[in-house]
C-alpha cells in the first residue's frame, strides 16, 4: 500500500531514520562540524525556550532563583569525589592551554600551557558546592535553592539529534539544606515538578521513581527519574532529581553551625533537565507526516494560511486573514496570549499547507477567496489526520479556538497514554522476561519491546541477561501499590517489581 | 566630615575599590577560583534576565530569531580569516584532549589527544558563518538574522567583576544579506536598538558611531559603538554593532545564486552586548549608599518592609502589607505588571532598610503599627537620600505608584545626562588635550578626565602621545553637527571630531 507521506521511512519502516527524517522535515536542528555537537535551529531553539519559560516560571514559583557558575571547573574539584570523577573522566573535554600562537609552517597551534588543566563541565555539582561552601556559614543561611541554564558537555562517540550530544543545554538545580528530610522533600518537591513538565506540558506520560543502584548518578545516594516511552516502545529518562546526602557537602567543605551551635555538613540535591526533552517530544507524538506539538510547548498554536491561485483575490484573503489574526491574538489559553502566526510567504497552496504540517503547529486555518465569502475558516488539526478538515464560521472558530487547543493538548497526551499502556507487562519468569524483549511484534514501529515490570531482588543478579538483552532496569515506580513477589533471576523474595525496558 | 555611608570606599576616597564594593554589598557576583571566571549571584542575574527579556523583545519584534551553535571552534575554521585570527588568538581556551585517565601517583590528567584541538568560542562568526554557508543557497534564503544567548570565553589577565571576565554572557546576532546596503542597515538598526535598551532601560546615555580603523573588530569593515561615560568620566564601551562586508561570506564560502541567476558572496553583519553592561549600570548610577537600579532593570521595583519592634503588632502589620501587595501587584507600569515583593524576613528596622538600599531596589515601603493606624506608607526612593523619606496615605501610594517609578526611571536618565554633559569638552590643541586628560578635578570622582572631543585626520598620528595619557579614540559621534576643521596631531584638514576618553 504505497500511502503518501511526508517522511519516509515512515515509523514502520525504519524507526530511528524517520526520527532522524522528521528532525529535518521541520527543520529543528542539523549535525555540526563539531564532533558529536548539533546546531538548534530557530524552530526548534523555539520549542526550547518554551520548556524554559514553563519550567522556569515553576521553579520560581517553589523559591528558587537562577544564578551562573563557570564553565571550567579546576581538575583538583573533579578528584574529591571519587564516584563522580569515575562516572565522568571518560567524557570530559579538558582546556591545557589559554592562547595560540602560529608554529613554523604558518599553522595556528596551542600555547601557554595552563599550570592546572580545566575541563569543560559536564555538571556542576563541585564547582557550584564550592560555592556553597562560601555561602553557608550558619543554618539561617539555609536552604539555598539555586538553579542554572546552561551549556554542558560530555563527549560522546555516537551522537544523535537531541537524544545524545556532546553539547547539550539544560537546566541544573543545587539545593543545600540543614536536615536529610528537607533534602529528600526538595528532591522530590522537583520531581513532581518535572513530572507536570512532561505530562500536562509535553503531553509526555511518565513513571517517576528512583532508579536501582547501579543506575545511580554517580555521587548521589538516590536517583529518581522519570522515564517516558516512546513510540517504538523504548525508555526514554527525562529528567533526574538526586539526593546527594552528605557526599558533596563533605568533598566540596559546604559545613554550617546548626541551630545547637555545632558544626555540621550541608545536605544537598542537584537535578536536570536538558534538551534531550525535545527528542522526548518528537519521538512521543509525531507520526508519518512529520512534527506534532502540544499546544502548551508549540511556539506557534496556530497557523493562518492564506491561499488563492487568482493574484487579484489576494488583498482581500489577506485581509480576511489579518483580521483574523487580531482577533485572535486578543484571546487567551491556559492564561498566556493565543500565538497566532499568518504564513504570507510565496509558498504556494499544498506547499504552505505541507510545511506547517511537518513542522507540528497544532491549528491549521486555511483561509481562500471561498472563506473570504463566506465569512468561513478551513480548519486543519494536527491531531486528526491530514485531510481531516472542517469549515468552521470565522465566529465559532475565534469562540472556540482556545478550547481547540485544549482538546488537542488532552488528546496527545491520552494518545500517548493508551500507546503506554498497551506496551506494558508484568512478567512473572524469566522465560516471559526473554519473550516479551525478543518479540517480533505485529505494529513494526514496537520495536524496543515495552516496559516489562518484573520483580527484582539483588542487583547483582541477572546483569548476564540484562546486557544480553540490552535491557536496562529503569525505576521502581513511586505510583501504584507494589506486591512482594520473587526476583525473576534467584527466586528470592522481592519487595517491588522494577521497570526494565530498552532505552535511548 | 564623617558622613555615614553604606559603602566604604566612597567615590571620592577610591573609586575602583567601591565598584567592588558596590558589588559585594548588593551580593551581584563573586570572583571565582576559576582564573579570571565570575560567579553571577542570584541578584546580579535577576538584572542580567530582565535585560535579556528586554532586548530579546527588541529582536524578535524586529524579525531576528534564537538559535544555538556549538561553544567549541575548529582551529582550521580561525584560520580562515586572518584579522579575526590575529585579534583572538591570545586570548583563547584550547581543549585538546577529550577524556581524563588516572596516571600512576593517582592523579588526574589528560588522556586522548584530539586530531584537532578545538577553542572555545571567543566570538561566533566562523562556526555560525560555517552554518550559513549551508542555510544559504539562493537570494530567497536571505536574509538570515539570527540572535544566539550564550557565554563565551576571552582570557584574561586582569579580570574585574563584570566589566571584564574570561568567561562572559552575551547575545550575538549574526545576520546574512544580498547586498551591501542591506547589511550597513542591519548593522545601523541593532546600533539604535541597543541605543534604546541603554537610554530608556538602563537610563545610561550613550554616544553611538563607528570606531575609527584602528579600533574595529578583527575582520570588520565597520565597527559601530555605543559609548557610555561612567561618574569617574571614564569611557565605557557597551555594546558594537559590526559591518562584517564580504570578509567572512568569503572566509567561510556563504554564497548564494543572486536574482540575475549568478553566483554571489553575501555580507554579513554581527552584533553584541553583555553581562558587561551591569558593570555599567553600576558605575552610572550607584552612589556612597549602594546600588542604585532603573526601575526598568530592577528585578524588585517596590519592596514592602514591615517593621514592628513589638512582637504583637506583627500580625496587623503583616496583614497591611500583603493587602499592599495584592493591591500593587494588579497595577501595571509600561505595558509590564509591577515587580512588588515583600521582606519577611527577621532583619530589624535599619538593617532590613539598608539591605534594599544597597541592592538597589527603586522604591522601599516601610509599614510599621503607626502606618496600619493611619492607613498610610512611609516611601523611600532610590534616587533621593536615604533620609529623605515621605508619608502618604496607602491610597495615595497605590494611584501614584507607577508613575512613581516613571520618574524614577527619567530622573536617573537626566542625572547620567548632566554628569556626562558637565565632563565633555570640545578640544581643539594638543596642549589643551593633554592637560584635560592630566587634570586634577574638583570632584575626586572625576579621575578619568570625561569625553574630550577633537578633530583627528590620520590614525597613523598621534598615537604616542594617546598611549603615554592611556586615552584612546572611542568613536565618531553620528549625532550632532560635524564641523570640519585641524586635526590637532598634524594640523590638516579634518572632517570631524573624534571622542577621545580613558577607557574601560
Amino acid at each position: 500500500m504505497a500511502k503518501k507521506t511526508a517522511i519516509s521511512p515512515t515509523r514502520a519502516e525504519n524507526y530511528p531514520d524517520w526520527y532522524q527524517e522528521v528532525i529535518k522535515a521541520a527543520d529543528l536542528a542539523e549535525s555540526s562540524p563539531v564532533r558529536g555537537c548539533m546546531i538548534i535551529k530557530p524552530w526548534g531553539y523555539a520549542i526550547w525556550e518554551r520548556i524554559q519559560a514553563i519550567l522556569d516560571g515553576m521553579l520560581k514559583a517553589t523559591g528558587h532563583v537562577n544564578a551562573y557558575f563557570p564553565l571550567l571547573i579546576p581538575l583538583h574539584f573533579m578528584e574529591k569525589e571519587a564516584e563522580h570523577v569515575k562516572g565522568f573522566a571518560k567524557e570530559c573535554a579538558v582546556v591545557t592551554h589559554h592562547r595560540l600562537t602560529v608554529d613554523e609552517s604558518g599553522r595556528l597551534k596551542p600555547d601557554g600551557q595552563l599550570e592546572e588543566p580545566y575541563i569543560i563541565r559536564p555538571t556542576s555539582e563541585t564547582v557550584i558546592g564550592d560555592a556553597f561552601s562560601r555561602w553557608v556559614q550558619s543554618y539561617r543561611d539555609l536552604p539555598v535553592l539555586v538553579n542554572q541554564w546552561a551549556n554542558v558537555m560530555r563527549w560522546e562517540l555516537r551522537p544523535r539529534l537531541f537524544l545524545r550530544t556532546s553539547e547539550f543545554l539544560w537546566q541544573e538545580g543545587h539545593t543545600a539544606h540543614a536536615t536529610p528530610e528537607e533534602g529528600v522533600e526538595e528532591t522530590l518537591k522537583v520531581l513532581d515538578l518535572y513530572t507536570d513538565l512532561a505530562e500536562k506540558n509535553l503531553a509526555m506520560p511518565v513513571i517517576k521513581g528512583p532508579k536501582t543502584p547501579g543506575e545511580r548518578f554517580p555521587g548521589a545516594v538516590e536517583t529518581y527519574t522519570i522515564e517516558a516511552m516512546m513510540q517504538d516502545g523504548r525508555a526514554l529518562q527525562a529528567g533526574t532529581s538526586h539526593f546527594l546526602g552528605q557526599n558533596f557537602a563533605k568533598a566540596m567543605g559546604i559545613s554550617f553551625q546548626n541551630q545547637e551551635g555545632q558544626q555540621a555538613l550541608a545536605w544537598t540535591t542537584s537535578w536536570g533537565v536538558s534538551t534531550r526533552l525535545i527528542g522526548g517530544l518528537i519521538m512521543t507524538h509525531s507520526d508519518d507526516d512529520g512534527l506534532v506539538l502540544p499546544p502548551r510547548v508549540a511556539p506557534t498554536q496556530i497557523m493562518l494560511l492564506p491561499i488563492f491561485h487568482d493574484p487579484d483575490k489576494k488583498d482581500e484573503v489577506r485581509a480576511h486573514a489579518d483580521r483574523l489574526l487580531q482577533e485572535l491574538r486578543g484571546l487567551n489559553c491556559d492564561g498566556e496570549p493565543l500565538r497566532v502566526e499568518l504564513d504570507d510567504s510565496d509558498r504556494r497552496g499544498g506547499e504552505k499547507v505541507w510545511y506547517h504540517i511537518k513542522r507540528g503547529v497544532p491549528v491549521r486555518v486555511e483561509i481562500g477567496p471561498k472563506e473570504v465569502e463566506a465569512d468561513s475558516v478551513f480548519v486543519g488539526r494536527r491531531d486528526k489526520a491530514h485531510r481531516d478538515r472542517a469549515t468552521l464560521s470565522r465566529a465559532d472558530f475565534v469562540q472556540n479556538a482556545s478550547r481547540m487547543l485544549s482538546e488537542i493538548q488532552e488528546n496527545l497526551l491520552k494518545k500517548a497514554k493508551t500507546l503506554r499502556k498497551e506496551s506494558t507487562v508484568t512478567i512473572d519468569s524469566l522465560d516471559d522476561f526473554r519473550d516479551f524483549f525478543t518479540q517480533t511484534h505485529d505494529d513494526a514501529r514496537v520495536t524496543g519491546g515495552g516496559f516489562g515490570l518484573a520483580h527484582w531482588n539483588d542487583a547483582a543478579e541477572g546483569n548476564e541477561v540484562l546486557a544480553e538483552l540490552k535491557v536496562t532496569p529503569r525505576c521502581v515506580s513511586l505510583d501504584g501499590d507494589q506486591e512482594p513477589g520473587e526476583c525473576i533471576f534467584t527466586g528470592k523474595p522481592s519487595r517491588q517489581r522494577v521497570v526494565f525496558a530498552k532505552s535511548y
